[in-house]
Formats: C-alpha cells, structure tokens, sequence
C-alpha cells in the first residue's frame, strides 16, 4: 500500500507511452491502477495540452468516472485545465452529486461557464443540488435513483429498472412512491430478484423506513449508512417527498472528513480543509496563529499567578523545580480525558444525559491516578534532594491537580456540546491551558498552607 | 439523531407488550427502528427468560439480522444469555464473518460449546474466519459470495444469483474463478442486467482487479474500499487464489474504529478498545497510567534542569513567571503539527518520502508564528511589569521555542511511521513533554547569555 513517488514516475511514463501508441485501454487501466490521490497527482503533473489528448483519447465518461473517485478539490483542478466544451462533457458523465462538489470548488465564473455549456437536464440536476449547503444531507445527494409506482410487479419493475440502470447511481435499493413522489417504501433488488414474478412491488417494499431529511447535517446521514449498513438511504423533505438519496461510498468520505477535522481541531487548531501537503504555508499559519494566541492570553494569567506568589517563590526557590512536572501532569490527565470523551460524543457512544455517570467515572479514576502521581512525585522530590516539607507540598497537589483536571476534562465537553459547540475545540492544548493556572493556584496556596509562609 | 435515554424506556415498553401480545411484526419493527447500539441496550435490560421468549417469538433469523449491525460486544453479551441451542441456531443464521467476531468476544468455552452445536457447514465457515488474526483482512471477510465459471453466459449467471442469493452476503458482484478457485474477473450484477443474454461471462468480467491479499491488514482494505468507492473487495492468498470478499459495511466500521484509536492516542492514552460507557473505571486508569507515568519520567527531566539553573532563577525570580508561557506555547505549536501530520499519515496524504517538504513547509510556517509569538511575549512581559532585559529574553526564547518545537513535532511522526510505530503516539502530551525540557533549556541559555548570569 505504501506507494513510494516512484511509482507516480511510471505511471506518467506508461501513460505517456500509452498516450503516444494511441492505446486507450492501457491507458485507462494505468489509471485505475492507482489510488484516486495518485491519478489526481498524475494528471495534474501534464500540460493543459497534454491532459486534453489524453481525453479525448480515453474518452469523457472514463474520465469521469476517475474524477468521481477523486477529492472535488483535486478534480477541479484538473478540470479548469480542460476547454470548456470537453470539461462540461465530463460533467454530464459524471454522478449529480460528485458534479456539483466539483462545480463548488471552482470559481463561481468557471461554474456557471460549465454549467451553460452542459445539456439542460443534467445541468438542471447540478444547479438543484447546488441549492442545498454542502454539508448538508441534500448537498451529498443524488437524483438518479430507481423510483416504481407501487401497482408494478415485480416483473415490471425488474424491466423498469433494466431500462434505467445505465443512467442511475445505484441499481440495487428500489424506491415505491405515490403520484406525489412521497416515498412508500423501499426494496433492495435482491429481493426483487427473488419474488413471484406477479406481486406488486407495493406489497413487498418495506415500509418501515429509515430517512434523513434534506436539511440535515450530511454527518447525520453519514452515521446512519454507516451504523445500519446501508447501500444508501432516502432524503425527503418535510411532506416525506423523496428528493434523492445518499449512497453509501459518499458516506465513508463524509465520515473520515469529519474524524480529520475533529482530530485538527483536538491538536489545537482549525480543520485546514484541504489534504496537507496542497495546504500553503500562509493557510498553515492562518489556522493555527488563531489558537495559538487564544492560548496565550488564557496561559499569559499563569504569569500573574506566579508574580502574585513571589514571595513564597523567593522564600522556596525550589518550588519552581516541580512546576512544569505538575501543570503538565494536570495536562496529560485532563487531554486523556477531553479526547476519550470528544471521539465519544462524535460516534454517539456518550450523551449529555450520561454526565453524571461520566463525572462518576472519571472521580473515581482520579482519585486512583492521583494517588499514583502523589506517590511518583515524591520520589522525584527525593531524588531531587529537596526537603521533605517540599516534598509533601508537590505531592498533595499533584493529587488535586489530577482530581481537579478529570473533573474539569470530563464536564466540559458534554456541557459545550449540549450549547451546540463542537466539543473538539476543547483540545489538548486548552485543556491544559484551563489547568495551568489553576493548578499553580492550587500549588502555591497548599505551599503557603504547609510551609506556613 | 440525539435520541434520549427515554427513547429506550419507551421501547423498552414497546417490546414488553408486543411479546405479550405475541406480534412478532410489531417487535421487529420496534427494534429495527433504534441504533443498533440502543437496541442492544434494551435487549440487554432483559432478563434470560424474557430475552429467550422474544427469540423464540421474534425468530432467529430476525435476531441475528440485528446482531449483525451490534458491536460484536454488545451481540456476544446478548448470546450468553440463550440457552445453548438457540445460540447455536442465531449464529447459523448470521454472516459466517460477524459471527466469528461474535465467537471472539465469548469465553473460549463458550465460543467452542456453540460452535459444536451449530451445523457442521456453518460452523466450519467460522472456524475458517477464526484461524485468521482479527485485524487483518481475511479476519474481515465473508466467504458468502458469488462465484461462477468464465463458460457460463449472462443469463446462466443471473439464473445461478437467484438460486443462491439467500445465501450470501452480497449479490452486488459476481466473481469470476477458474477450476482451482483462482480469480479471474469481476463483474457487478449491474452489468449483468444489461449485458446479451448469451455472452459468457469471462467475456465480461473487468480483469484489471483490485484485491487484497489475506493478511494485509484490516485497514488497508477498508481505506482501499472506501477510496475507491466499491461495495466489496475480493481477498486472495498468495496464489491469487479468491478466499472470500470484504463488504462496505464493514470497512465503514473499521475506518471509525482505527480513527478511534489514533484519537485516543493522541490524547496521550492507550486505545480503550470498548465504548466508552462500558468500560470499567479499571481499565480506564489502566489505559492511563503507563502514559502518565511514562510522561512524568520523561517531564521529571524538567526538574533537573531547573536546579541546574537554581542560581540564574534565584538572581532573577522573574524568569519564573513566564515558564509555564514558554513551554505551554512551545507544546501548543508541536501538538497542532503533530497531530495534523498523524492524520495526513493514517489516510495517506502524506508520507516518509515528504519529509523535506513537511519540514521545508513546517520551519518556513513557524517562522512567521514565532515571530508573532515573540511580539506577544513582549507585550505580556510588559505589561506584568518586568525589566525590559527579561522581555527580551522571553521574546527571543519564544522565537527558539516555536522553531524548535515546530521541527521536532515535523520529523517526529514521519520517522517512527517509516520504523513501523504507530505515529499516533507521539500525542499532544508527549510531544508537550519534550519540548518542555528542551525549552527550559533555551530558556535558561538564553538568559545566561542576555543578562551576563
């Protein structure tokens, strides 16, 4: 799997070869040999002139089918390379869906050019799609599915389907609905296949559906294909009208999409959007200077706690030996807890009615963990030669630090998701951020309480 | 989506009057109609018995549909409360690969009593699964696919799909095998549908095939799967010899499962390797500890540091302030690379052979941010009212630090990817804890150099 960027090298010089022998075939296979990232990489790496033989020469709807397969950034890219009649002739062939996420990245002017130069139906099918946000359910969706009135057989519906299979995206659930197009019910083409030839299809559609409406968030229908394993699910709108549906290998992508964004945003950062190595240098610093100075004016008050206890730290200049080990305990405790919980509430495995059991939970850990740090620090504090007065200073508060940190990691994700915010945005680095400076509170007034100063 | 705990309640009460009604249609409705992980939750809070009279009235093909879309967890804690037969006969009826999954939660004893009592068929199909490790592909697959030879036509080929699609997993592809049951081709049951009744399907079938051989591991085919957009993947020996077939379902399981444990990672714990809600607090501080103790030996290193520096602190008490600032912001700037980067790595944007692009990429961004950074510290040296030499030791330690902690945390994950190791360890906290030591160490060095100490 791990492909080395030589093997980009031969896929270009056997394209190239394939290319100048005229070999459509070959060509076609060189390129579906390759995961969708690399054949995007490929063609990006010819010229505008280059790429258009290569075209025409393996034809609109293969490559359609690769742009399909690829990211709509990458796509796009390749696409603005084309001339305009061969870049909407590619746009026909390709799923609605995947069409319209290209069209979105590119911009509006080069959009509605493509869209001009399309056919009208297919054109007409893009721009519907283009209505809904991108991330919502509707924005994932596609209209080329297998619709039958509920008085068809079986039989029928088999011929219904053989007629269309070539236009639609999938083939494999059938979809019963009324003149209204309101959705009746649904049967998977295994079943069809199986049936008396003479039952109507009304009688052996499922009717207990599982739907997602067309203004949900696309990771609802995501969850939803994934959890029950599904092929696809339908989207309709509020009088239950099927508008079109979510196929399952648009779900996969949603579903590491969002993983991606949740885990830039627990390393403490904004998601970047894009792959990273297509991510500039100017974006890197623009998603990342936005948290890195929130972090510091929420860190900067550990200054003010320090200066506040100047005396204690003139009087114990050894107490500033143990304050990175014990904010940073603080830290790792509460960035265990944070992103444990944050993947949790993601998958749906954790509600906001569970904090109390959580909270439970996490004490009781706490109370274990913390009396296993107490007992490390003071060996380090020993080891380190201070007095024992000391000692038992640094190990009284890494056990409140720890209790005080899994209380804090554990509340504040369930309660920020419960306000609707994204519970990744209280990343490792905020978490101990939060406590750094109460852990130096707790650190000096424990200090200031045993050492009597 | 945000079902209530009371959802469960009512379902729960829902179940309770369709067995006393016997209406097996109703409680199979109800059931269907939850996530899969609620539904095993209300089963759960049944007892034995009256879980053994809604098998027996629901039926144990029903059951083992819903068992299928569980956790294998949660279906293997519902198992041990049949009675043995009816264990037996719900794994018959389930997909020979989810039932594995299901035998591998059990006890051995347990597992091996219900495979005994199962047909010998099925419970071979099982055991075949079972000698494969869990997390590779073969232990993903099922063997229940479509096989044909290349002389059969089209239309023979839809005749024999019929005959045995009760059968199997999916009907969606057919694969097509010589006599020693080496892959030859593959073709969906789409273009079956539209091909002439009378051409054999070796005609047909697409040999430029993707597959996976059986010990690849279990991510590698969901990704392949997912990236592509298939519906299933064909496993193979080292004889390209066609073993069974991986489905979409579970790729989509997989890729949530492995995001799951580099989100865990990265938080600086071990994988929990259950849901959340279910796993015990000793376990919790289990995952827990060696990394905490792991990190407080590494973060002990700080500690020695200060004492080295004992003299320079005690000279100036001030420098002390800004220590948790320093190293906070150095750990912030490594957390968001790292845990970028661990990404880019898991879904294939980046790898070893980028190294000196990242690292050209990372230096050039922590340049700038450095540069901010050091302003900011400046300000904040201001206005806690320090010597203006102490500020501009800060400012140039927060300078080092960004650049330092940026190319640590660049070359980090790359290095230990290319020697095999999971990149996902070097989480926030840890690369937190690195920086920490070394930052106090420029820190230090800089101040002995500046104020002349």
């Amino acid at each position: 799997m791990a492909r080395q960027a030589s093997d980009v090298e031969v896929t270009r010089q056997v394209l190239a070869s394939a290319v100048a022998e005229h070999r459509p075939e070959a060509l076609a296979r060189a390129l579906r040999s390759l995961p969708p990232a690399d054949a995007a990489r490929v063609l990006d790496s010819l010229t505008p002139f280059d790429l258009g033989a290569l075209v025409t020469l393996l034809g609109e709807a293969q490559l359609a089918e690769l742009l399909e397969n690829m990211a709509a950034m990458d796509a796009a890219a390749l696409i603005v390379k084309l001339g305009r009649a061969q870049a909407a002739d590619v746009h026909e062939h390709m799923a609605p869906d995947d069409a319209a996420d290209v069209v979105e990245e590119l911009n509006p002017l080069q959009g509605e050019a493509i869209l001009v130069a399309m056919d009208a139906p297919e054109a007409a099918e893009v721009r519907a799609l283009l209505a809904y946000p991108a991330d919502s359910a509707a924005g994932l969706m596609t209209q080329e599915m297998v619709t039958v009135s509920p008085e068809l057989t079986a039989e029928e519906a088999l011929a219904a389907i053989r007629r269309v299979a070539r236009e639609v995206e999938t083939i494999y659930y059938v979809y019963v609905t009324d003149e209204d197009d309101r959705l009746l019910g649904v049967l998977s083409l295994r079943e069809l296949v199986l049936a008396p030839p003479e039952t109507p299809v009304g009688e052996l559609a499922h009717r207990d559906l599982i739907t997602v409406r067309a203004e949900a968030d696309q990771e609802v229908a995501a969850r939803l294909l994934a959890d029950r394993g599904l092929l696809a699910i339908p989207v309709v709108d509020e009088h239950d009208r099927l508008l079109g549906i979510v196929t399952a290998d648009d779900a996969a992508d949603v579903l590491e999409e969002e993983a991606t964004e949740d885990i830039e945003r627990l390393g403490g950062s904004e998601p970047l959007e894009r792959p990273y190595l297509r991510t500039s240098v100017r974006t890197l610093v623009w998603k990342r200077v936005r948290w890195l100075l929130v972090l510091f004016v929420a860190e900067a008050y550990t200054g003010s706690v320090l200066r506040h206890y100047e005396d204690t730290l003139a009087a114990a200049v050894s107490l500033a030996f143990f304050i990175p080990l014990l904010i940073g305990t603080g830290g790792n405790t509460g960035s265990q807890i944070t992103t444990t919980l944050t993947r949790a509430l993601a998958v749906g495995d954790v509600r906001f009615g569970d904090l109390l059991r959580v909270l439970r939970k996490e004490l009781a850990a706490a109370v274990v963990l913390g009396a296993i740090m107490a007992l490390a620090t003071v060996l380090r504090a020993w080891t380190l030669g201070v007095d024992v007065q000391i000692g038992m200073v640094v190990a009284i508060t890494a056990a409140s630090i720890v209790v005080w940190s899994a209380a804090v990691a554990a509340v504040l994700p369930l309660v920020l998701r419960r306000f609707g915010i994204d519970p990744a945005v209280v990343s490792a680095p905020l978490i101990t951020t939060v406590v750094d400076g109460t852990g130096l509170i707790i650190y000096f007034s424990v200090a200031n309480w045993l050492l009597g100063l």
